[in-house]
């Protein structure tokens, strides 16, 4: 059985989350500038292949991967006016070169709208041109005035995959946000993150844009945590920019544009989510070693174990599978069970005097620590196996998880009560007012996630505030 | 035959250079800050392909790829004198946030010693955790104030591979400059680039450094061009960022660290090196498209056509050959042969009625402009058979133009008109001293590469300047 109790996990989740991400060298947080943290060995790894997802996915959407400079001019950066007012707080300047003062301040990207419209009015000339479906990877930079976390609220996070695209009618903008919900369904599935999909109340969308769709997912201390947005930009930034196509009839017309972003947070989300008391428990297709030999020495048979362990390794290496082998001499079995633990590896091989008499294996699962013990021949398929079950399960657990704390509320003090004492999202009927919206935020002392997008079956209800009869169902929490 | 006109290629190298990048879709120049470039779908893939290499000779030499914080505090970038002098006419700062100015300045990395010091010192405890050694590959920043050029002299490096290590003793460090070498020399072997290795001029060392190594190439203008450097660090950042260890005698010891970069003039070099007039000409493990097919339409028979180009697409394809069918139907083959050759795609393959009759296939070379035809069910292997081929000439045949460009020198005047009419690399014996080496940099109009380091046979001379004997011999030319 899994080792988590829950409530306890709850409370000090924000210690478990540095402690694991400094113990099993993920992100080392202790940098000199606060909100700028180092990506280890072990870390990368888990985000390469993260990335490597995000990547199979975009590019098997017909996305192509481009990259765009770090700088933005002054005056680039202001030329969509209601992006600029969103981002002007929060914007890093570069001012100096060497000793002399620049005649023009540049930006540190917070985002990569005004840095690719100068471009893609270049590249974009006729119909034939659109669709365009750019993405980029790279550092964004936030100066956030507010308590900053690893890889949740930072000053440059690291890992921001931005995509960008262009398009001949709304039409067709609206279907590439409809594609885009649904590539990113496809990467938190394959993370086995749960998530609920929203549309971002007015107030709270993309400076800029038309409207935003958002992915939410919930931490384990309960509090809601956005991983994914999209938005339809329409023309306000083709009209800034003045991207405009010669259409098949022969007029010259502004494109419409979509945008929308992944940050590292889809990290912090992957190694809070499936966590347990004992560490971080990776899915088998991100985990960078997938499987950890470790052999259980015996007086008299260390050498015969340790070549054992190698043949193993070998066979496992040669079946494409992410092993190691771990030989520390200075070192008990147990500290390494429990160093590998930490670090989320999903499956563990260990060999001892009597595996290697009667031609066995003994592998432990990670996700519910559970021991199997199978015949050597079998031990390649077995595993196999295992990294399907282990994802299918522990997808299934998060999930699980996550709908048993999202609750239908029809009174507001029991949604305020709820979020106060679990945490949790809440669902109650909203008419879609911006006042009864702002109300439902005050009275339950959460943020509006938006309108759920995903719902199965509509039903009608009442406003929780005015008692307006609506289809419309909001989601709130307290969030990150 | 190879369509290349030397000379006339080496006056208009600079607009060739300048028309390929645009051309074949690799660097759009035109962002609107100075020294700033986007990389292009194309151009990205390419680019990803030769990284792909430099990580897999790094990581089989158990090197761990990290990745550390854009942003450097100025006390830090401050900690060790001649590095920062070396530097601060150079860097990019940050001095605002949002409205708020900030207290402490920060840079942007021009390179990262200074940004790992403070890491290292937290990671290394004891001569068990020695030796380290790390990379990164990410955007630097300097601030030029020269005439920029795109992928050779910029302001935003978006490619720069840095890799950092530390080690126990000198010797160590000195071992671990040799392997750093033998990487290098391997990285460039795959992509055929030719170079010199020599020691750079005391004069010409990494600011903080003991020595530098560099490897240089030879641009088509006859411009030498660094393209790799590697530096033996000793004591001088670990003494200023207190990176100790404990000995096995229980001692607290400074570590001893290398560094060592490539950037993305390695990717200018590969561009440039084996193009032609028609444009780029890529070696096919680089090559984003390794085979494009092109229909060659016959009336009646276009639909046939092109159901065996998709074929014969899909067959490549499932071999594990990156290809392409181009089936644009508003444009003739020949300028789509024009598109291809422009970017350097290795083999065409054609089919046409004949073709189709008789079951074969026709395969142009890029390299060579060579055409045979094979029966259709040869074509994988000879596919295969022929990259290695074209990478071995391509290969060979660099390597023979640098040598022709490579002169050994007695005569001052004469190595100066050299370069001066050709271009190329000259050799010269040098004392060593700081005063013979200005005067023969003066005396040449151009600049000292360093020391040969890779020379089979060494032969005593005597010193071009002031006739002392001696076995060192000095490379110098015009360089970027």
């Amino acid at each position: 059985m899994r080792s988590v109790d829950r409530e306890n996990w709850r409370r000090r989740f924000s210690e478990w989350f540095r402690e694991v991400l400094d113990e099993a060298e993920i992100y080392d947080y202790r940098y000199p500038i606060k909100g700028c943290g180092v990506w280890r060995p072990y870390g990368f790894a888990l985000r390469r292949n993260v990335l490597q997802i995000v990547r199979n996915i975009l590019n098997s959407t017909n996305h192509e991967e481009i990259l765009l400079p770090l700088l933005i001019p002054e005056n680039f950066l202001a030329k969509e006016a209601e992006h600029v007012r969103g981002f002007e707080d929060q914007v890093y300047w570069v001012t100096m070169g060497g000793r002399d003062k620049l005649d023009l301040k540049l930006a540190l990207r917070p985002t990569s709208e005004t840095a690719i419209g100068p471009m893609l009015k270049l590249w974009i000339k006729s119909h034939r041109d659109l669709p365009k479906k750019y993405y980029q990877i790279v550092s964004v930079f936030r100066y956030e005035t507010k308590a900053t976390k690893p890889l949740i609220r930072v000053r440059e996070i690291t890992t921001f995959k931005e995509a960008h695209t262009a398009h001949a009618t709304l039409e067709e903008a609206d279907k590439q946000v409809r594609e885009a919900i649904g590539a990113y369904a496809k990467i938190f599935d394959e993370l086995g993150i749960p998530y609920v999909i929203n549309k971002r109340p007015e107030w709270d969308k993309f400076a800029g844009a038309l409207y935003t769709i958002a992915f939410d997912t919930l931490m384990p201390d309960g509090r809601a945590m956005q991983i994914g947005t999209v938005h339809n930009l329409g023309q306000n930034f083709s009209r800034a920019f003045e991207i405009k196509y010669l259409t098949k009839d022969g007029r010259q017309e502004y494109v419409w544009q979509t945008c929308y972003g992944i940050s590292e947070r889809v990290l912090a989300a992957l190694i809070s989510i499936h966590g347990d008391d004992r560490g971080m428990v990776l899915p088998p297709n991100v985990a960078p070693i997938q499987t950890i030999i470790i052999p259980i020495p015996y007086k008299g048979e260390e050498e015969k174990i340790l070549e054992k362990c190698i043949e193993i390794e070998n066979i496992l290496k040669k079946n494409g599978i992410r092993v190691k082998l771990d030989n520390r001499e200075d070192i008990t079995p147990g500290s390494k069970f429990y160093d590998w633990e930490r670090r989320g590896v999903p499956t563990r091989i260990e060999i001892g005097p009597k595996d290697l008499r009667e031609g066995k294996v003994t592998i432990s699962r990670r996700d519910t620590l559970e021991r199997i013990r199978c015949r050597e021949e079998e031990m390649v398929d077995k595993l196999r196996e295992l990294f399907k079950l282990i994802h299918e399960s522990m997808k299934r657990r998060a999930w699980s998880w996550f709908k048993e704390n999202t609750y239908r509320i029809s009174n507001i003090a029991e949604g305020r009560r709820i979020l106060e004492e679990k945490g949790g999202i809440i669902e109650v009927y909203w008419c879609g007012s911006e006042k009864c919206g702002h109300k439902i935020q005050d009275e339950t002392e959460s943020r509006m996630l938006g309108e759920a997008l995903d719902l199965e079956n509509m039903d009608i209800g009442e406003c929780i505030i005015c008692g307006r009869k609506t289809s419309r169902l909001a989601r709130l929490a307290k969030t990150y």
